[in-house]
C-alpha cells in the first residue's frame, strides 16, 4: 500500500498539503519569518503520534467493552539547540475520564499500541527517547 | 526548548490537535470505522516532512537570490503489510519552475535540508529508506 501527499508553496514561508482531500496549510511563525497562517510543519509530527495511538486506543478499549467518557492525549517534546533541530525526547500523557475505569485495561490498550500497532511510535522510538504516562482524571 | 500539542477525541475516531492554536481534526476513513471528517494520523508525517524541508528550501534559495515561480514537494511512501504499519520506504520529488533555474543551486539548497537542517528528515532517515528527485519544470 502506498500514500501519497502533495505540497505545494504558496508564498513566503506558506505551504498547503493535500491529505486525500484534506487540505493543510503550515507556515511558519513570525519570528521565523513566516505569518503564522497554519500550523509549523516539526509540530505535525507530534499531532500524527497523538492521532495513531489515540485511534488505536479508542478502538481497543472499544473491543474491550471500556466506556470512556473523556480522553486527553498531551505530548510535550524536546527540541536539540543544534540543527538539524529535532525531537531528542517525547512525553506522552494519555488522560482518561470514565466511571469506574479500570486502569490494567487502559495500561493494556496503551502498550499495545505503543509495541505492537502505531506505526508512527514504532519509526520514533527507534531514534527518540519516549517516555510516557497514565492518568484517570477524577470527576468533578 | 519546547513543542507541547494537545489533543482531545471527540467521538468514533475523530481526534482534534491544537497546534499553538491551530486546530487540526484528525479521522479514520469510512473503511476503518471513521467518518473521514479529517485526515488520517500517519500521512501527517509526510505532510510534516514536505513543510520542514520545503522551508529550508524556500528560505535557501531566497539567500542564494534564486528566484523560483512554483514550487511543489510530492512524496510517495510505502506502507507495510504487518502491524505496526509503518512507512518503509519514501520518494520525495521537488519541483520547481522559475526562468533559467540553476540545478547545482537547486540540488544544494535540497542537499542542506536533507543533511543538514531539516529535523523531521534526520528523524525518518535512520529508519525509513529515503530517496529523492529534483525536477524542474519546463514552461509551457
Amino acid at each position: 500500500m502506498k500514500h501519497s501527499v502533495k505540497t505545494s508553496w504558496k508564498q513566503d514561508m506558506v505551504f498547503e498539503s493535500d491529505l486525500d482531500g484534506h487540505k493543510l496549510i503550515m507556515d511558519a511563525p513570525e519570528a521565523a519569518g513566516g505569518k503564522n497562517k497554519g500550523p509549523r510543519p516539526k509540530p505535525l509530527m507530534l499531532a500524527s503520534l497523538a492521532g495513531c495511538t489515540g485511534m488505536d486506543v479508542v478502538g481497543m478499549l472499544r473491543k474491550m467493552r471500556v466506556d470512556i467518557r473523556g480522553f486527553n492525549i498531551d505530548i510535550e517534546a524536546e527540541v536539540t539547540d543544534e540543527a538539524p533541530k529535532h525531537y531528542k525526547k517525547i512525553k506522552i500523557i494519555y488522560e482518561f475520564s470514565g466511571d469506574d475505569l479500570p486502569m490494567d485495561k487502559l495500561e493494556k490498550a496503551v502498550g499495545l499500541s505503543r509495541e505492537k500497532y502505531c506505526g508512527v511510535s514504532y519509526i520514533y522510538k527507534q531514534v527518540i527517547d519516549m517516555d510516557y504516562e497514565i492518568r484517570i482524571r477524577n470527576q468533578e
